[in-house]
């Protein structure tokens, strides 16, 4: 099964799709869809749409998994999140697909074993759960990875996510 | 000239669509796309998108006019506005249509003459403007209207705006 993990934002939406088996995940596609600041609002909303679009098209998934938008500090970024967070959730439910929100913490317990877990720990996480060489860069798509796994947390069992037999 | 003025909302999203001339305005659709707040949140915006691309197919639009996404005290209602105002603005632009946001101050200031006017002042000038016998109903639905009158005001001249000529 194929599933999209989400970092949403409209500067910078990370996004990773990951191959999952019983045995393993691995990373097929991973990175970030930027638009750009100047531009007004609603042409970077329509460019993100279209960016995500042909990600959507290009894998058949089962699953698009988001981070659910929460108040920052900032709001005026907050405002952004959730409005590319709605492009893309609108999208991929109008494409039948599941669609699931998860919050910071739950991400965060669901990959690192803890919700007070911070950033650096949860990237060494997503490299160990991947077999990686490296924390995933940019830290939006490590972000977007960590979101994917939880969902395989969530809907295939924590041996599916943590691939930790395969490793052993 | 169409002009499509957005009240966004997730549970109710107003509308309404002005056909402007030199001399007045005229609605010529009003009302309100209303999801489910039962229904999960990617359904419910892919459910409003899809009500609003016909409400775009059905008429020639010039432009669309939309809220500006402000923090209300109800943080979680925020929320839903931004991510049903996304789409909105993801949609329109799509389409090549010029997407304008404008604050509550500017959409008061603009209708009723100053920024600190009630809804209830608005919702009557909506209605001495459009020449309707009684304020537009439900008030999201008038809502849209004043933002549709809006960009009128500021694109058309107050004289397209206001239709005093015609109606003196």
């Amino acid at each position: 099964m194929f599933v999209l993990g989400i970092d949403p934002g409209l500067t910078r939406c990370g996004y990773c799709v990951l191959r999952a088996d019983r045995h393993r995940s691995v990373a097929v596609a991973m990175g970030v869809l930027r638009t750009n600041r100047d531009n007004p609002v609603p042409d970077r909303l329509a460019e993100l749409w279209i960016d995500l679009g042909q990600l959507l098209d290009e894998f058949e998934l089962s699953a698009v998994a988001i981070e659910r938008v929460l108040f920052q500090t900032n709001v005026r970024t907050a405002i952004g999140v959730a409005q590319a967070a709605g492009v893309v959730m609108a999208e991929s439910a109008r494409r039948g697909l599941e669609v699931v929100e998860y919050s910071p913490n739950q991400v965060k317990d669901a990959v690192a074993g803890y919700g007070s877990a911070d950033k650096a720990q949860v990237q060494e996480m997503v490299q160990v759960l991947l077999g990686l060489d490296a924390p995933p860069r940019p830290p939006d798509a490590a972000d977007a990875a960590a979101i994917a796994l939880t969902y395989l947390a969530f809907n295939a069992g924590s041996a599916a996510l943590l691939g930790k037999a395969s490793r052993a």
